[in-house]
């Protein structure tokens, strides 16, 4: 790799480039990089949700697949919160994400729960189970969003 | 789940509710899905890099769970490029990419490959081999990026 590409690669997200990488992650990184994961998570939530709702055919092996993904998905979400990133760029986080984080860590640890039994569930063949698991799982959002997540 | 609050999500997100989701995908929603997944690889590309770079210390165990993370990521990004997305939101994707198809899916796969291979090979002890599967993985990025992705 050339050094020069990977500055201008890193510099184009907004990373900072000197020591300590990590922790000098800008706040509107942070929150681009959570707004990402949420719409990956959405890309694959939505046919999951047609099919819950029949206004797409049923078809369990991509049903399985994307739970596999929000399962995934789930895991990656609470790094995309470090303090200081609820402000930075255009974010609908509330500050109480920061004023209760442990509430908040519980309620994203139930999200990653939900959707690790949607992806174990979906794998199987029993569509009813799957509809079931996947409403557990779109709770879990809502149980977050409702007191995390600013109205639009 | 409420079908009420399930529709807000969804329209939020930019998903088209009717049937036939995945036909009615917007182009928008199909560039800030890819968009999405981009951040969500710079955001584990640029620690990893800053260890190869030795700006940060080298931590195996974390370089290898990026690497499994850039390897899961690989393969969610061809979806996000259906045809008819190269315009409706802000993009850097070249109109190119639908002009070229086979030859956009085989850097693609490239990419798939060499994450792979860097996943496989960080998971082991030897710091060298990890920075070479590394700079191979790059390699993949700038190859499609130099030709499908416009210049800022």
């Amino acid at each position: 790799m050339r050094p020069a590409y990977a500055a201008a690669l890193l510099a184009l997200a907004g990373f900072a480039l000197s020591a300590g990488v990590l922790a000098a992650v800008k706040p509107e990184t942070a929150i681009r990089y959570r707004q990402g994961v949420y719409h990956a998570i959405l890309w694959n939530f939505a046919p999951m949700n047609a099919m819950v709702r029949g206004t797409q055919p049923w078809d369990q092996a991509d049903f399985a697949r994307r739970a596999q993904r929000l399962a995934f998905y789930s895991q990656q979400l609470l790094e995309g919160f470090p303090p200081g990133s609820d402000r930075g760029a255009e974010t609908g986080a509330k500050p109480a994400i920061w004023q209760n984080p442990e509430d908040f860590k519980a309620k994203m640890q139930a999200f990653e729960d939900a959707a690790a039994d949607l992806a174990k569930v979906a794998a199987g063949s029993d569509i009813e189970a799957s509809k079931q698991a996947f409403a557990q799982t779109a709770e879990a959002c809502k149980r977050c969003h409702e007191k995390y997540r600013a109205e639009d």
